[in-house]
């Protein structure tokens, strides 16, 4: 069973040759076969492309029944009679391409919806689509073959590139926005950040927030997620890098290529990352500071100094992966009750 | 004083008579003596009827201006002279149903506001409410009865069930929805989930995410919370389960009947949940786990492994919870400062 | 290098002379020297003011290219030659100032967009702005000079005091609030709170939510936070308290002024806060506790009990600041591999 084609109406049918193209898969026979659609290991059925990755999979694979399944080498021997080997050395990576063979991202359906609200001197790109309600401010610049959805708003002299989509009430303002950039459902790009002094009698008196938000070619915004601009100077997340669901990013951080930020992490103001820095859900990392290239966050840690180049940091305050997961089982056989009832102790 | 008539002008007045069978009460006299509202205990009126559960109340139930008060059995002797015991077994059950008596869920107001957006081929149930700017997209099927607020927006083939509610700025995509289904303010459902597959050269390939999500009878959603799709299958969260403000849902989580997830918890994908698990506030529970039946999470947990049935777990990364009690105030004694000015040690 | 003048269009120029009567600041000389913006210490040039608070800041100061810089007694020697020193008591809260005389927050320009959507007996004060596809509703007061952004709602029966500003799509309901209020992108006040009462069956009932929520003078909310209203009674935020984005506040939760809730934190049902309480990021404070005036709570903290006033807590489960450090020191070493490759043991 593949995806719902009231949602998702499949692309093909392709060949087996054409799909092991597609994937970089390398295909023993069955060239001229033909499949309909991809789906799960075990949803799969004979017209269905699947993948089976890691040895969890071995149980499924045995028993799936879809037409052809992507895998590494030397896992050919585990599929059942019938099922075609599509043998590639990254098995998701090889899946995820395949898959958008029958499902590409949705081309825009160009015109512009006659509720769209958009100024007189905002440009428009050729072939773009926008949607209902969609509001696009004085002198905005929005590149070619781009998606704003419903409701979504682009503020006064935005720019976005080529090839972006603005999801439903998505909102960008104060933002210089490279190609193919995504904001999902909901995304705040461009917000006034939390930037105030407080005066000796209590009293909250606003920084005037001046600055941008860059975004790179490629970046994707979770939906809800929000991005303040500059306090002053920029607001940067660099090419590639992702943000899953209600992430927070303060003022002034700074992101290098390819970050991947998992749902509800909060990253505070000035903070800077350098590339293919990875951080776990609900993290969060404090002002100020500087995490290197390749460092990995673990979940709800609680990142309080800078983190060197390829570390792993977990726990709140965080610290070294390794440290921190010795004093926790050292901690739970201290704690636990002994046999004589007295809890602690010397052991 | 009961409810701002602004906001929330109230049915009845209602007599003692009809509130004790709405609830489910006895009565022992005062049947025809005429209430025109609800407040809680402190505030109460002589006109309101108030509840009172559990010690902690003791005091204000003795002092309440009430007219009449829910309470469980043997409480009756603690009411202040003239304010009649409505005596159950469920005092803030009982309560809810009478507040609703009062205060019912706002009925639809017959009608398409001009400025909705909707699809020639979508159908709209009798008596439904459709809002200003609400968008509802082709082949989209709405139930009788419904009420689709301002800039709510259902997306092309969505199916939503008799008598539910999305308020303003809701966006549901890509979704099959039960009877009765709640989506509050700025809700997202249906977004594309935080799938990738990363070359070695450090690129993050989108895998298309083509699942849907089946929300059962009675799923409640809450404000600018977000519950992404499947990647390939389906996201479902089961009849009568509540999310909190502000939650995360990644894709293909599955949940049982009744679950509560109070707000800013996380789950990440492929999380299986049991019937009426409890998610307590700002938790998170990492991919792939199952939690059984009756799970309890607390507050900010971190789950990093599946839990069986019935069971309490608190702690980051999450353990039983008596254990982890027991564990922190081992370490408070542990590390308090000694007499002799020595932290740490042997006790 | 100061503002994007696409984004933030500079007022002034200003002499030296008014921008120290601004900022409260000493100037020796120079008072007829121009100025045209401000800018972080590290970008300004020979036309902007810039600001040094703090030793951290020395090495920029010293290297400054600024024309003028906002500086603490004392520090003026450090100033390269031919930039001026304006001297004053707190250099970071006079360059608000400053800041706000080149970049006052934007006013309203005057008008309603055709496309907002406002219910006749809607009032609306003088110099509003009303941006396209608002909503507000019957019988709703907007008072002067209020800015209501792109698909901003405001429901039935709210006020909104004068100076306020909604931005894109942020929603208000069931809302009282003061003057110059903000709700920025996204904001949901007056949402439904997560009220019910769970039967022996196992279904929930909602408890109708009548409360409303009441926002002091200057109140200010991040974007896509929410504040749900009361259950009965209201929710309420102190004059002066600003949330950040992605804040979580329950029903019936009560704020002295001036409090500071900073991103991702949530506060759950009844809580009561004194003045000035500021509660860092992604921190919890469990339902129906006290947190006193000027309590300061840590990042990620769990407040499970309540705080007496003037105490910083930190941790999950929280507990007094200098306490919690020691102990994680403390497991730190204890749980350091020895010499002996003993793990934990007896000093």
């Amino acid at each position: 069973m593949g995806a719902d084609p009231r949602f998702f109406p499949a692309q093909g049918p392709f060949s087996l040759g054409a799909i092991a193209e597609a994937a970089g898969a390398r295909l023993a026979a069955d060239a001229a076969r033909i499949v309909t659609g991809v789906a799960p290991l075990g949803h799969a059925g004979p017209d269905d492309v699947a993948y089976a990755e890691g040895r969890r999979n071995l149980p499924a694979l045995r028993a799936t029944r879809a037409g052809a399944v992507l895998l590494a080498p030397g896992s050919e021997g585990e599929l059942p009679e019938g099922c075609v080997a599509l043998v590639c050395d990254q098995p998701q990576l090889a899946f995820a391409r395949v898959a958008a063979l029958f499902h590409p991202r949705p081309a825009p359906v160009p015109g512009i919806h006659p509720t769209a609200v958009i100024a007189t001197d905002a440009s428009i790109g050729a072939g773009c689509e926008v949607g209902p309600g969609a509001v696009i401010g004085a002198g905005a610049e929005i590149g070619p073959g781009c998606i704003i959805g419903p409701h979504a708003v682009v503020g006064p002299g935005c720019v976005l590139g080529a090839g972006s989509v603005l999801r439903a009430h998505a909102s960008m303002l104060h933002c210089l926005a490279g190609a193919a950039v995504v904001l999902n459902e909901g995304a705040r790009v461009g917000n006034e950040g939390f930037g105030f002094v407080t005066t000796k009698a209590g009293q909250h008196v606003t920084v005037p927030q001046v600055g941008r938000v860059i975004l790179g070619d490629g970046v994707e915004i979770g939906a809800n997620s929000c991005v303040d601009r500059g306090a002053g100077g920029d607001t940067v997340l660099g090419p590639g890098t992702r943000l899953d669901n209600l992430v927070q990013v303060g003022h002034n951080v700074r992101t290098g290529r390819g970050c991947v930020i998992v749902a509800q992490v909060g990253i505070a103001g000035s903070v800077e990352l350098g590339d293919f820095v990875v951080i776990a859900g609900q993290a969060g990392i404090a002002g100020h500071l500087t995490l290197g290239d390749g460092v990995r966050v673990g979940a709800q840690a609680g990142v309080a100094s800078s983190v060197p180049a390829g570390t792993d940091v977990v726990g709140s305050p965080a610290w070294p992966a390794k440290e921190f997961m010795r004093a926790i089982m050292w901690l739970r056989r201290q704690a636990a009750p002994k046999g004589n009832g007295k809890s602690g102790g010397t052991p």
